[in-house]
């Protein structure tokens, strides 16, 4: 099963991501767990040690060179575009139980004259991870699916797009859901996260008439207060674990 | 006066500057707005109208061009770095009250080999923007600085960033912090947003202790239901006006 997490900065994309995560551990799958969101912290979420010193794999510069023979701080200039990649995972991942979790970090968004040497090798990294991985593969992406092309999201299983409510996150759903329809992906379940009453709820299906919703969680400030104590969510007395284990039955 | 605000995703830097702006505006100072964060809409958190049917300027690709040079679709190829935009304040801007507002959209995040006449553009409006208009500028930032350098930091009176009770928001503070010393910006600000109880704010108090705080915002309900009813912030019942006016005597 290949999963992709998307959604608005700032919805629960990473504690969902988290949950799913250690749940599918604890119901004994192995995990490949993929932090594809610059601005989160999946491996803290998760409940690994040390989690800020991992190295995001884009600020491996020399391995990048190294694996697409580009010349560093030339601007332009050729570089291999399918650098070996797939010894990666388990050279380069942290591991939790039967998890393993891959860093991408900071990449350049894609876009008319830009190429980098490190978006070509996470991408070509993703697309290996996405064909070829046999674990459970989980993405916590960034509000976007740039990582994804339509070789790769043939094997997407489900895009999960995490909401909240707020007119934002009903935007970049949206938003996400014309960037899938445009490389053939229409595999999307929506997450509401954060809801507070059934007003809440109405909101959401309301604006995402097309969307197919999988599931709620609630506002829980146990959730807010795990992580100001730096405790990984599924670590948490929360309804939000038994619902995520709901959802797993509907994918 | 040049206030620049950052911050993590979801932490309410929208909803701050659409307050701060709201009020500058209410005070007597005509502001030029900046919405420099693709997955935000300062337009709609301002009041405009038909907040959703304005263009980004990323997106002005025929535009972009005439004033770059740049051939469209090559990759590489040469451009002008110093595009004529300062026709584009008046020419581009949508209008409230003594408010002019700009909505930038997305560009490529910068780096080795990457530079796009997007963002080439869009660096050259901010530059103008910030050392050559004479209203208050306020600019809503991404959760980083990219479109600063040097000269243009030392024309910003002060950034300010925005943060939640949430340790990614801790994160987000401290790296935008470096990023901001490493072109020579020093003049942080912090607010404190979404604050529940005196926990909360000892919470960031103690994990940011190097910073400036400005002042703290309550999570209030009352401004996310206002999202939800499509109604700025700036039209509720909320402590939240008061602290922002608060604030700016601060700046």
């Amino acid at each position: 099963m290949k999963l992709a997490v998307s959604g608005k900065g700032g919805v629960g994309k990473t504690t969902f991501s988290a949950l799913l995560i250690r749940t599918l551990d604890e119901m004994g799958k192995r995990v490949l767990a993929i932090d594809a969101d610059p601005d989160a912290n999946l491996a803290a979420a998760l409940g690994i040690e040390n989690a800020d010193k991992i190295v995001p794999i884009s600020e491996m510069k020399e391995m990048i060179y190294e694996r697409t023979e580009a010349q560093p701080g030339s601007i332009g200039g050729f570089f291999k575009l399918n650098p070996k990649v797939d010894d990666l995972p388990e050279a380069l991942s942290a591991k939790l139980n039967n998890i393993k979790m891959m860093r991408l970090g900071g990449v350049k968004k894609g876009g008319s004259g830009c190429i980098c040497p490190e978006s070509t090798l996470l991408r070509a990294l993703i697309t290996h991870i996405v064909l070829a991985r046999d674990e459970v593969v989980i993405m916590d992406m960034e509000a976007g699916i740039e990582h994804l092309g339509r070789a790769t999201a043939r094997a997407v299983d489900k895009l999960i797009v995490v909401v909240e409510p707020g007119r934002r996150s009903i935007e970049t759903a949206e938003h996400i859901q014309h960037l899938a329809g445009e490389i053939g992906l229409n595999r999307l379940a929506v997450v509401g996260n954060k809801i507070r009453n059934d007003a809440d709820v109405r909101f959401l299906q309301e604006n995402l008439p097309q969307f197919d919703f999988i599931g709620w969680l609630p506002y829980d400030e146990a959730l807010i207060d795990a992580d100001l104590k730096g405790v990984s969510p599924f670590s948490t007395v929360s309804i939000a674990k038994d619902r995520v284990r709901e959802m797993i039955g509907r994918l």
